[in-house]
Formats: C-alpha cells, structure tokens, sequence
C-alpha cells in the first residue's frame, strides 16, 4: 500500500512528518501521470500544484476553512487528498468530474471551469462570515492567467475595500493560461519573480544609512517611510500593495515548507492578505516540461512512459480520429488562405489560440492575430474597435465562453454596426468537460441581437463557405458555430431554395424537418424511420439560421407539421424563432422542437448525452410520428 | 453673440487665445445650467470636464483624432464645441441625444452608456491603425468610476502589453462614479490625489546623497534604479505603471494650461500612456456642489436659479409625480421592512445605491449593504458567494447592466443553485437615456437559464408580494423586474387559478390575452376595444413568467387564439416561451405575440416609444382581430 493511498482525508496528510512529504509528492505525480494518460485530462497543470496542495490542506481545515480552485482543472491533487483516489473513471459518465464538483465530496464548494471566478466566491463567503459571524478561513486559489479576466480585478477592488475582512489569495503563477500569459499582468508578474535579495538589500540600507545623519535626523528614518518605496524598486509587488492587499511572495511553490510558513501567516493576517506562487506547469513529467505549447494543459488518452509519451502529442487542440479533420483545423486552414486574400481580416482569441484553431494564421501573419488573455469582454469590444479602424476581425472562443461578452456583442458591435465574426467552437454538447463547457446557450442568447446573423455549417465544406459569407457582411456582427467532435462525412444538398439547403425530398410530405447544422444526419434519420411508418419528410439545412429564412414558413404552408432539430437549449433556440416567423407568417401550421432540455447535463460522453437527452432519430422520430397521429384524430 | 456662438468647430477654438478660455469656460457652464434645467440630463458630469474638453479639443485634431468618452453622459461639452448648441430638444423625440451619437457628428466614434467600455474600442482602434498605418490619435477619456469594471482592466492588461502602440487615457479623476468611487482602486486613486512634492524630495534627496559615498560608488546612484520605487512612495503611481503604462499626473482638470501641457506631451509619447486629471463634478454651479448624494448627477427638469435650484432635488432616483410613488421607492420601503423580519437578507448595488432604490435600506442596515462598483459580474458572482455562506442576497440593477453579469448568473448562481434574487428596475421601454438604457433583454436571456424564475409586478402591491415570494426560494435564482415610471393604479384581479390573476372575463371568450407585469392596463384596453368588435377576451397576469404556469395552456385549449403582450423585445420573450408551454401540452392553438422589435429604439419618451412600436391597445386589437377574421375565413 502506497504512502498516498493512506491519505482518506486531509487529517491523515496532517499527521504525516514534513520530511515525508517530498516522498509523498512523487508518488501523487506518479498516480497522476499513469491515471490521466488512461483517460485524459488536465495533466499538466495538477503537475505544478502538488506540492501547493499538499500545504494548503495540512495548514488549512477544509471544508470549515473554505479552499476555492480558479479554475477547478488544477483541483485533481485536492480531490487525491480528499478521498477521491479511483480515477478510473475520470471525466467518464458516472465517474469523477474534470472539475470540483459538490456532489462528490464537501470538499468542493464551487464547481468551476469559466475562469476568474473565485475571487468574487471568496468575497461573498467572506462577507457573508462576516455578517452571520464565525470562523474558517476562505482561501481562494487562483492563477496569472485566471486573473487577467476583468471579473478578478472587480473582486480584488472589492476585496480590497475591507481591510479588516480576511481573506487568503493563494496566485498559483505558473507564467501561463493555457499558453504562456499575455499583458501589462504578465510583465509586472515576471518582475516578481525575478525580484530577489529586497530583504537582503534593505539590511544593507539600513545599515550605511543609519550611520548618515542628515538635517538633524537619520537618512534611515525620513527613508523608513519610503519602505514600500524600496521594495517596490527591489521587489516590486507595488500594484497588489497599492490596490490595499497585503503581499506576501513570491514563494518557491514546489518547497511545501516555504509554502506551509507563507500561508501559516496568511492565515494570522486580520485582512485581505495575496500569496504569490511560483510553480513549473507539467513538473516532474519531462514529455510536459519539454512541450513548449502548452506543458501538456490538457492530454488524450496516451501512454504515460517517458519514452514514448515524448510521441504522443497533447490534445488541448481537438481530439482528432485518423483521417478526420477536427472542425476548428478546416477553420483555421480556411482562414490562412483567406488571411492571404485579404489583408483585412484579423484574428483574436481569448488565451487559446491553438485550441480554437489559430496556430496556423498566428505563424503565417503574426503581426494580425492578438491573444487578449482571459479576457472575452475585452475580445469583443476591441473587435468593435478594430472594425470601426477599418479591419475585420475574427474573435474565436469556445461557444460556453461567449456568455461573458454578450453585454459587448450588443452593445458595442451589434449596436454600432461592426462587422465582426465570431467563430464559436466547441459549441453544442461536448460532454466529458461537464456542464459549463457545453455550448449549449449560444443559439439562444444571441437571437435577441439586432442584425446579428448567425451561420450553422453541418459539414466542413460549409463551413469554410459560410465562413466567407460572413466575412463579407462588413455592417454586423456574424456568428459561425461548429462542435468540438471531428467533421462528419459532408452531407450533400439536392437542392438550394433561397438560402437554404434541401437534404431530402419527398412527393407529398408530411414534415418539414428543419436541420440546425450538425443535426443534419439525425434528421435524415429521422426522415428514414418515418418513411419507415409511411410518413414522408422533407429535409432541409437552412445553412443560416438566424435570422429565419423566409424560405421557411413557406416551405412549412405545404406541409402538416413542422420540426426543428438544433444541438444547442431548446429553450430561445432556432425552434422558438422559426415559430415566430411562421406566425409572422400567418402560417399557423403546428410546430415541435427539438434541443437540450433546459437543465445542466452531467458528464458524459457527446454519444451518450445526446442519447440521454432524446436527440437521436429514433427518439425524435417517435414523438413526431405520434404528433401527427393525435393532430389527425383529436380526441 | 456670444463666444460661445463662435465656436462652429474645433477649429475655431484653437484660434482662440489662451487667455479667454477662462471666460469660454463660464459661458459653457451658464450655458449647461441653463439648458439642462430646461430638458432634464447628465449636469453635474459635464460640468466638471469644461476645461478638460476644451483641452482635448485644441490639442487634437478631432475626427482625425479619435476622442472617446466613458461614459457618453460626459459629452456634452463636447458636443457644443463640435457644432451642436441646440440644447432645446436634449434627449427629446427629434433632439440631441444624451451621449454621443454618430447620426449627429463626425466627431462621435461610439456612443456608449454603458460604464467601462472606452479602452477596449481604443486598444481596437489603435491595433487597426498600427495594422493598416496611419496617424492620428486615439485618445479615451475614462473615469475613476469606470476603472471599477473589469472590463476596463482587461483593456488596460492588454493596452500595457505593447510599448510602442500609441494610446491615451484619460482618467478623468472625480472621485464619483455615480455616488463615490468605492474600492481598493479609489483608495490608490485617493493616494495619488494627495500626492505632491515629489519632484521636490528627488531635488533634496539627490543632493544629500550625492555627497554620501558608500562602498566604492555614490548612494546616490545605486539609490537611481530606485528611483520608480522612491516616486512610489511619495507619488505613488505605481500601480498603472507596474502595468507598463507611462503616467502623467495627477493634473488639475480646471487648469486648462495644465491639461493641454500634459495632453501635448503625452502625445508625443510613443507608447501607452495615461493622465490623470483632478475634476470636480458639479464645477461652478453651488447647488450641485452641495448635494452630497450625487452632484446633480443626473437633473429633471429645474429652475437653475440657484437660489430655487437649492430646493430642487436631483432625479437621478426616478422621476416621482405627485402622489404616485415609484416602483424603486415601493421596493426599497418594502425592503426595509423584510430586513427588519429577515436578517438574512443582504443587498447589493453596482453603484447605484440611491437610483435602484437600496438607500434607505442601507440607512438601515449599513453592514448589511454593498456596493460593489460598476462591476456587475462582481455582484452576481459575489452574490453566490454570499448565498452558499448563508445568507440570502438582493442584488439590485438597472435591468439593461445584467446582460454584464449573464455568464454568472448562468455559470455561478444558477449552476449552484444559489438563492439570489435579482431586482431589475428601469425594465422595459426607459426612453429618453436611449437605445442602451432600454431593459428590453432580460426576458430573453434569462429564459435559458435553467431553474432561474421571473416575476414581472403590475403594480405596487404585487411588487410587494412577489419580492417576497422571490425571497422565498433559497435554491435557484429569482427575479423581479419592473419599469422606470411611476407606479400605476392597482390593477384588481377577478380571480386567481393556480398563480395566475384574471383580470377580466367574458363569456364563451375567443382570445386569451396574456399580461406581462405592467402591460395589464394595455391588456384590459385591448379587451376592451375586441368587445367593441364583437370578439370576447379573458385577461391573464401570470405573475411568474418564467417558468411558464402550467395553468397558460389549459386556458388557452379553451380560447381561439392566445396573445401575449410583454415590455420586452418580443425575440426570445416570454411570448415565445409560451408558444413552447404550449406544444409541450400539445395545445396547438394559434398564438401571436407582441413585444418592442428587435432594433435598437432611438430615444424618446416612453409612451411615445410604445406607441411607435405598436404596442398600444388600438394596434395590438386590430392585429389580433384581423389574424382572428383570417383564421375563420382562410383564404
């Protein structure tokens, strides 16, 4: 029995002697390596926080103290010390969660994975002990890339208001995002940590200066106020200081004595008190520190020994079958052939350039892509900004991820008429990451936005069209959403009615199925197990979904029902604004939707969640067919 | 005529001597008292930046150089030296609107009100210039208040990240958003407000130190690496320059010399740099000086004689006529009241203490209270922190700021099922602040949202009981929401079936009009003119509109045609939820839904508004009587 499998609580990590502990941290970097590489998973980053981990919980008492992960990827080393060692299952359904999740354990408090949250977290809790009384410490662990999002700086504003409400602010730097962090943050983190000797140095000060009377006092004395002055030049942690927070670092990360002193006296500190973290992403697993993208953010299933690990590429970019392309490929090789057409066009993406398809157009015109860090607000309004200077911006992000921009997309692109395409990744259900990583809201939200035009490609080929379509809409913003799973085959059109695609075609049909880009296949399915009970369907794509085509509502006059199929909530999707047009229509045909119910789905599997969810043909089919059977003999 | 009068153009004002901007400064100030006191509008902002915008405008060369402003409401001066003295109509139906506006002048780039935005489209344009080539100046002219944004830091962290991009903020220093600036970023502020003698201590130091010879070399240039950490202790602008921003400040905004002094030189500054101007809000006009609250902030209309003027209150709470209360006035009374039973119940505010109505209830409670700045993911996120610490928090909004906050509600309060209860005031048609300040959205985006649940109040006696019902749920999110104007008369119901009110019945009805909050009386109109043409009505306030009362279809099997009338873009609204409620219970029963279009309404008052968009009860009942003659006589 290893070290690490006596560990059933934080207790039992409390009661082991400091000088086992180096011992202890091999074997949870050992478990981690071999446990992820048969699953998958955030390997590189738990890599860099064992042994900040491994401190927390033997200075703090979780969960009366309240230990928060920003994100939660970097919480698999909390889950090891916290009972949780079968990761057999890790990121499968039923089994343990990519992220904190409160059904598994008290230990969890939040169950995030949309960055810079938990210093907000952490003021409410602490604001709420403050009103209701008690103890417990809130230690908020965050990170250099997490806090370049703007929601941390409105919480460190906050926090810092209160300079007697404690709170511990645990900076996990480990100099990158995803990929190495970007900005003015970033700088001012690097001097930090490549500050050393400030107390050494003022030793010496003090030391020549006390022996310099000037004007009737001691140099060191009027220089004693200018403390914060000389630390700033020699270890200048001016900016937390200046926001009002104590600052205590940096600190060697991986040295779990210097981490354990540092946050021992965090935690007699009766205020806002922040603790800088030096970690290494990937440490102690030479494939990841050699891999210079990302240190092995995220990893597919692989073989975990050294040797050959060093072939197995990481899959932070989309998993990719042998042969099939993953969407965000076909998007970013279609936009380095378009980035040599037009010198206009530009690209922006939120701290995951690779991830969502840039790698390429970064290489080929470096001096027209930004990465704005964690940052969706600020792609978004600076898109509007790089627009109105006469460019056309791409923002690629994560579909879940676009939520954080919708107040700018309004406001500032759709309101001021700017010609800016979002291209949503990773958009409907994409499973394993759990519920905040499906992009599921996307079609939903954005139907409210004035002139805002949204494309839905069901195969590569029409994404890279409808890519170009919207990067000739120069007086809106254009919207291109594609899952995170590999292309399908490409589904063919028999015909095009204004702008929309007809898939299949029968004399004197029954149904209109209305496919919402990649559900075009189960639509077909569909329309084959109702021919199968003699129904017949036509099938249709209509390529843009937003707004509606006027195509729709006529196509729908000619048949007895209408049905639309759409990866992304049913509820405010395609479905409900395809009923508007037919009732704007007058077309009072009856209509069915068919989306993700309104709820957060588990972990699971894209597969096994669309069958969860009643989004397979057979299940869709079945509710049409009886549909029209109650429409044909009303009880 | 006066000077005023002259200036056409920028142009004309950099032909004007020096010496007489001191005069054009107190006829722009007359000129505001006056014409402000007329229409109602931003005073006291505009009165602080005169000679801020008299600066700006003679050391660049607007539209050449782009001038933005954070927010719009700051714009009034500009808009008088760029061509626009026609204050008669100020915010008006056919007038000048209250932010800038790019239909009315070159010289307006983005016409923003929504806080913070201003150096995200700055960091855009000055990319798009570096991109293309080009001159000009971006310059973004920025508040304190707004650096309380996140948003704002997200552009700064990436402004900061590029030295050699030309960019300049101006931070125009008031120490108020709306009420105070609050926060860790206004103490710093506040630091470097009372900042001086710096130059002055280098001299000394400089010379003491030069005669100090220590170890082989002067202290005094060992002490010259010091030097930033020296100017951070007796000017302490440390912060924005450990960002990597070149600082020039603080600078006396009235000082017209000083600002151009400090603008010409930060122009000829090849990279990011940011000034910091002092300015008093209310400036030279002694009524706005002494109100504490807010500095006349916002005004109704007023006699500007400051004698009268003294014992006119602002109306930056919503305008109140006599007798009838307003919606913010019934919640924050009401709110008072259940602190005094609950102690559980805390309050949260984006700094709009007083406007949303909490002010009383922080005069009560004042531990029990926050604002959070203009940070409005800040205070959801902070707001489910609060939640899972055990209390039960009110946060408080205009209903167009929580689109800011949508991915927290989502992702942090929903998610987590935390019992937060969202109050949104200035919900639906607002009018006069124009386009941005319309709460048309939040029925829309808040559909998704799974668990969350919607009240919309008709009057003041349901505002009462639905805050309480919505207080009641302490494990998912809630919402209130009610418009800007005045309270209405109560509207009785004749019943109540499930938890819906009817309003009004008629035998054997045809069509169900369903009432959204305070479209009631709308509602009852629209009855009444349908019984003129023979079509009978049954009036319903389902209170709840989200989710869906099961109680909506039933009722509707038994009409012809079900109408849902909302104050809310009619994409997305509840009129489309409940077309869904409705084939969910296979009730496929014709519906038509009314709402505000999807565009972005121009400013006017709110009745005028309603009826330009067709929401009035003559329009809504020639619609539904013509889809219901087309309905029995298909063509």
């Amino acid at each position: 029995m290893t070290m690490l499998e006596h560990i059933r609580q934080p207790r039992d990590l409390k009661a082991l002697p400091a000088e086992r502990l180096a011992e202890l941290a091999e074997e949870i970097r050992h478990f981690l390596v071999r446990a992820v590489a048969r699953t998958g998973g955030h390997l590189g980053p738990n890599l860099g926080v064992v042994e900040l981990t491994l401190a927390l919980h033997r200075v703090f008492d979780s969960p009366a103290d309240r230990i928060l992960w920003d994100t939660g990827h970097q919480s698999y080393v909390h889950k090891l010390l916290t009972g949780r060692q079968d990761f057999s299952k890790l990121r499968a359904k039923g089994g343990l969660s990519g992220y904190p999740s409160r059904a598994e354990s008290p230990h969890d408090v939040i169950e995030n994975s949309h960055a810079s949250t938990v210093l907000g977290w952490a003021d409410g809790l602490a604001k709420a002990r403050q009103v209701r009384g008690g103890n417990g410490h809130v230690v908020a662990v965050t990170g250099d890339g997490a806090l370049t999002g703007g929601m941390a700086w409105e919480a460190l504003n906050n926090i810092a208001a209160a300079k007697d409400r404690p709170l511990i602010i645990v900076v996990n730097d480990n100099e990158r995002s995803y990929a190495p962090t970007i900005g003015g943050l970033a700088d001012h983190l690097a001097t930090l940590r490549t500050t050393n000797g400030y107390e050494k140095f003022l030793a010496w000060g003090k030391e020549v200066l006390q022996r310099t009377p000037v004007v009737g006092q001691p140099l060191y004395g009027s220089l004693h106020g200018a403390k914060k002055g000389f630390k700033d030049a020699f270890a200048p942690q001016g900016m937390f200081e200046d926001l009002g927070l104590k600052y205590l670092g940096p600190i060697d990360g991986h040295d779990t004595a210097a981490v354990e002193s540092a946050l021992r006296r965090a935690a007699g500190f009766h205020g806002p008190v922040l603790v800088h973290c030096l970690t290494e992403k990937g440490r102690g697993y030479p494939p990841a520190l050699e891999d210079e993208a990302d240190h092995f953010h995220t990893v597919g299933v692989m073989d975990p020994l050294p040797a050959d690990a060093g072939r197995c590429p990481p899959t932070a970019a989309p998993v990719t079958l042998p042969g099939a392309p993953s969407w965000n490929s076909v998007f970013g090789d279609e936009m380095v052939r378009i980035g040599a057409e037009r010198t206009d066009v530009v690209a922006l993406t939120a701290a995951m350039l690779r991830p969502v398809g840039l790698g390429k157009f970064a290489e080929a015109y470096p001096d027209r892509v930004w990465d704005v860090g964690i940052a969706e607000q600020h792609a978004a309004v600076s898109a509007a900004g790089l627009a109105t200077g006469g460019l056309h911006p791409v923002v690629a992000v994560y579909a879940t991820f676009l939520n954080r921009a919708f107040d700018q997309i309004l406001m500032d692109v759709a309101l001021h008429r700017c010609g800016v395409t979002f291209v949503l990744d990773r958009a409907g259900i994409t499973g394993t990451d759990g519920a905040s990583h499906n992009g599921m809201w996307d079609l939903s939200v954005l139907q409210v936005v004035p002139g805002l035009r949204i494309a839905a490609p069901r195969d590569a080929g029409q994404l890279r069209a409808q890519l170009r379509e919207a990067l000739d809409v120069d007086d809106a913003p254009t919207v291109v959403r594609f899952p995170k799973e590999p292309v399908d085959e490409p589904v063919p059109a028999v015909d095009r009615i204004g702008g929309v695609d007809v898939l299949h075609r029968a004399p004197h049909p029954d149904v209109l199925l209305v496919a919402v880009g990649v559900m075009a296949p189960v639509c077909l399915g569909v329309a084959e197990l109702l021919a199968a009970r003699g129904v017949r369907a036509t099938v249709v794509d209509p390529r843009w979904v937003k707004p509606v085509d006027a195509v729709i509502p006529r196509l729908a006059a000619d048949h007895a029902m209408v049905a639309v199929v759409e990866d992304n909530c049913r509820t405010g999707g395609v479905g409900w604004a395809v009923g508007q047009a037919l009732r704007d229509a007058g077309v009072d045909v009856p209509l069915r939707t068919f989306g993700i119910p309104e709820q957060f789905p588990a972990h699971a599997k894209r597969g096994e969640l669309l069958a969860d969810l009643g989004l397979t043909p057979a299940e869709i089919a079945g509710h049409i067919s009886a549909a029209l059977a109650r429409k044909e003999s009303p009880s």
